[in-house]
């Protein structure tokens, strides 16, 4: 994450309005323009033509971008930065350009309006809505985080080795866009999962099942994964981005009923953004924390030295950690 | 302005979520977090106490700040990073922090949730609020702006060499403030200055003036510069921030009636966010094109260029270009 190691008053500045950063990236992606770009669409003119959009406003909007390092411009002809080349640009096969979506969606930005009262009472002051059954955000995660997410499930499945096989049995506790629980059956031809989540989420990872190919092996029983039985007998067990919602009480709770679920020698699979001790490092899982002070009554981003107690509380013998680069994210494995 | 070197999925995330970095700006500044830890309150339990909030909060919101550049983290006490401790701690003589009240108003904030909108019509799709006679947001712009623009100030009265004397007569055209005009008046104790704006607003000024010891040689007769008439016989026109708000034609029937203002041999003073014939350069001039997007019918940040031909078509027979360093904006002095 930018450090302001330039104490001036335009690097304040420049923070004090870092929300227009998102505001730009927002319109240029809800108007293609880095795709119209990528097709060679040059001027401001050849770009307001392509996004059905006014001159003045590409025009501004493109000088924007330039500044902000995400195009070029020579001779008054815009071009790709390699940052939107690769993942700006809809035709990339690494575009992220949909998690913005859910990254800076409406309701995100309202929880964040309200931030300094969630500061003073230590808890989200735009209520708990993300937690009523069936809303609409979660369906918007399960579409908008999927390119991301589908590279850290693919770092997660080399991680695990899951082309070694052994899987067995796969439990994905809201699973989203089911991932994660995909990668591994993609990798791993014996692994058989078992999808948990709000029907119309499941929806989404079920059509993704079925365009991974292996919608044979995925089955998706519906139910909140705060409500319902796990079940048995289960191998694996997947808890990606999920126990960060919740308070310590509230992801024992959680880990006691997985522990149950997994069969002898089974093992959790977690998916966190994981601080260290100092909890100001990594950048990204560091600052994730604000998030859930914006938007839970009491999740957090919680260190190793935590999510180790909590599994060990919860019966777990050991828990490793291991990196998930180039994801900002990192893995738990946590043995029964 | 940052640009984005690292063209990695990271750096992408950071400026999607950019909007949180505003949030968490305007709530430390809000609880008066910087201030605190300035007086010594070095844990998340201290900080709480001070600012009256809870633990958690403080502890993640400080822990975000670290992460960004603004704190120091040590043993577990927080400590102001060098920015912080210039600019955000309120006693500070050159502390900034009030400007995030107008950079970051729910106002302006509005504005660039309906971007895409006014990408797309090439006009503010915020409808034209900004421009109603006496909006409140011009009275916490005159209160919020006061330290960054005292600085501006400064750095255009050494540049007009204002201790020299001779500026006369001075009409301030949208005072706001009136630091510009104030400024003047500081260093040259013949300068007499003519504060115009919306009456409200001319409160602030009065005040400031007032307290800069200058109220004597400043007067506030109430009027918008939109409607009324400027008068004659000025020997310096102070133009700062005010044009940035009109397509070129307005701005030339504003530059006519300054020019009639003027004795002869007088000259308008023009501090604006001038980016150079590229359009994305410097960053904060050409980046300013885009609030005036956000914002404004059909505002801009014109080039050196472009308002050497307005002033040449009203009437002026030449004009300069300066900077103002270490502010973010240029000076153009007009002659008439």
């Amino acid at each position: 994450m930018e450090t302001i190691a330039d104490a001036t008053p335009g690097a304040l500045f420049r923070s004090f309005i870092a929300y227009q950063l998102t505001a730009a990236l927002r319109a240029a992606i809800e108007l293609d323009v880095f795709t119209a770009i990528g097709a060679g669409a040059g001027t401001a003119a050849e770009l307001a033509r392509r996004s059905g959009a006014a001159e003045r406003g590409v025009r501004i909007l493109a000088d924007y971008l330039v500044v902000q390092g995400f195009l070029t411009k020579t001779d008054g002809r815009y071009g790709l930065a390699p940052i939107a080349a690769s993942f700006l640009d809809r035709t990339s096969p690494v575009c992220l350009a949909p998690a913005i979506g859910f990254l800076a969606s409406p309701l995100l930005l309202d929880t964040f309006a309200v931030l300094t009262a969630s500061v003073r009472s230590g808890r989200s002051a735009a209520g708990e809505r993300a937690f009523e059954p069936d809303h609409p955000m979660w369906v918007e995660f399960a579409r908008a985080m999927a390119p991301i997410a589908g590279m850290t499930a693919e770092m997660l499945a080399i991680r695990l080795d899951a082309g070694g096989g052994g899987h067995g049995k796969v439990l994905d506790i809201a699973a989203g866009h089911g991932l994660f629980g995909i990668a591994l059956a993609r990798h791993d031809p014996g692994a058989r999962i078992v999808a948990l989540d709000w029907p119309a989420v499941l929806a989404v990872a079920a059509e993704n099942a079925r365009a991974a190919g292996v919608a044979h092996r995925f089955s998706t029983p519906p139910g909140s994964a705060l409500e319902v039985e796990f079940g048995d007998g289960y191998d694996t067990v997947l808890l990606t981005n999920f126990l960060h919602h919740f308070d310590p009480a509230g992801c024992e709770k959680i880990l006691r009923k997985v522990h149950r679920a997994l069969a002898p020698g089974g093992r959790a699979v977690t998916v966190e953004f994981v601080p260290d001790e100092s909890r100001v490092a990594p950048p990204e899982a560091a600052g994730f924390a604000l998030v859930m002070l914006a938007t839970t009554p009491a999740g957090d981003a919680y260190t190793f030295a935590e999510f180790g107690r909590l599994f060990r509380y919860a019966g777990f013998t050991r828990s490793e950690l291991h990196q998930l680069e180039p994801s900002p994210q990192q893995l738990i494995v946590s043995r029964k």
